[in-house]
């Protein structure tokens, strides 16, 4: 599939679709609210890389100059004073002239890397959503806004877990190296097998967790403080930009 | 001299300062044109990389616990409506509630590095301020926000151009790879003695002029898009922070 079939045809997650381009979260509030948006993300680099901001009330992203942000994405989540109102597959009715759109780097994006050099993604592989978890550690806040790190994981061999952390480490706008590898505990996670956002993934003997910085982070956010208004992605349904993933991939050092 | 020696003591531009520690620009306005600054850099990292924002009408910034803002910077520069109206060497007198401070990346954060590779700073041996040229790349525009890119100038002997954009293109946060080398006039600039911010500097046989992304371009931004008030350092006198220069150094790919 093309970024541009993903975005008008796809109905599910879309880690593997599209692969080679860059995928990004969103999160829209309204202007009153983007400054505090935009100083969090600033002082929460690793799960809010910005790829890009949209002018107040326009759609449109210089990530994928065709498309419509208001349908582009597979499914939304609408948020009333931080409680999840709606997850509809088009959010043109709940759009307003004063939402400013943030487009956030997505781990989806070094996947293709990853498969690349022969690691195995077990959430592609069954078909399932990417396992996502909120941590004990807190961002540093940013005006109104405050909340904890969201991590995505991914169940990786112990042989491999050298090569994910430097390939991934190469593209720190879509979340870069592993926050922490192999102690869910560390985390604060109690259970691998029941993740906050997406779906369990089996894992195989051999395998170590690995958890990545992850752009749920602000919907965790939106939970915690409680703006009157925003419209995100629903979680692992990212929009697919026309951005190639090397865009992203720092130059050899 | 120490990051504090040379915030409560330097009188002249901090280029060769505490060497080993990085140093940044300044730009604060009132809240309600934040969103537009940090939206601005956001658009233009090469000259804008962001290292803090403070929370607003706090003169205290991470970079620097024990600093304070209004007089830990040699001289300032005060504006009206775009129109530069002091040039103190204290701002407390000029400070507001309301103001919201940016710092952003320098230059002078990467020249320990160029020194220790035998690339000679010939404005530090000259004792001269750094030549700063107003381009004619227009930068992305932001809400109210819009100017010209504003480069900086060292006259690099011709065998060390390589190494030069290598060692800088290792550290984006303070500006990155040259935006260009050889000819001024690729970047509008007409006579290299006559810069617009800091001073001449005379070159030996075979230097080749090379230009890198400047955080003065805010300051070219006030002057064309005329915000009601701003304080910013004046070009060349900077924030010499606590944070070492390796601090921005990417890891070895």
């Amino acid at each position: 599939m093309t970024p541009d079939e993903v975005r008008t045809q796809a109905t599910g997650p879309t880690a593997g679709l599209a692969p080679g381009y860059a995928q990004a979260n969103l999160i829209a509030v309204p202007e009153d609210w983007a400054l505090d948006v935009l100083l969090f993300a600033q002082r929460n680099p690793r799960p809010c890389p910005v790829l890009d901001v949209t002018d107040t009330g326009s759609p449109r992203t210089v990530l994928a100059p065709g498309a419509d942000l208001r349908t582009a994405i597979p499914r939304y989540r609408v948020w009333r004073d931080g409680e999840l109102v709606d997850e509809p597959t088009d959010v043109t009715r709940y759009w307003r002239e004063d939402l400013v759109a943030f487009l956030i780097g997505c781990s989806f994006t070094f996947e293709t890397a990853l498969a690349r050099a022969g690691v195995p993604l077990r959430h592609v592989e069954q078909g399932r959503n990417v396992s996502m978890y909120r941590t004990d550690r807190q961002c540093r806040p940013a005006r109104r806004l405050h909340g904890p790190l969201v991590v995505s994981m991914r169940l990786v061999p112990a042989e491999l877990v050298a090569p994910a952390t430097a390939i991934s480490a190469r593209m720190p706008a879509v979340h870069g190296a592993p926050v922490h590898v192999g102690d869910p505990s560390a985390l604060g996670v109690a259970d691998l097998a029941r993740p906050d956002f997406g779906d369990p993934v089996e894992g195989e003997p051999g395998d170590v967790p690995m958890f990545w910085a992850c752009g749920v982070t602000p919907q965790a956010a939106l939970v915690a403080s409680r703006p009157p208004f925003a419209i995100t992605h629903a979680p692992g349904y990212m929009l697919v930009t026309d951005v190639p993933d090397s865009e992203y991939e720092l130059a050899g050092g």
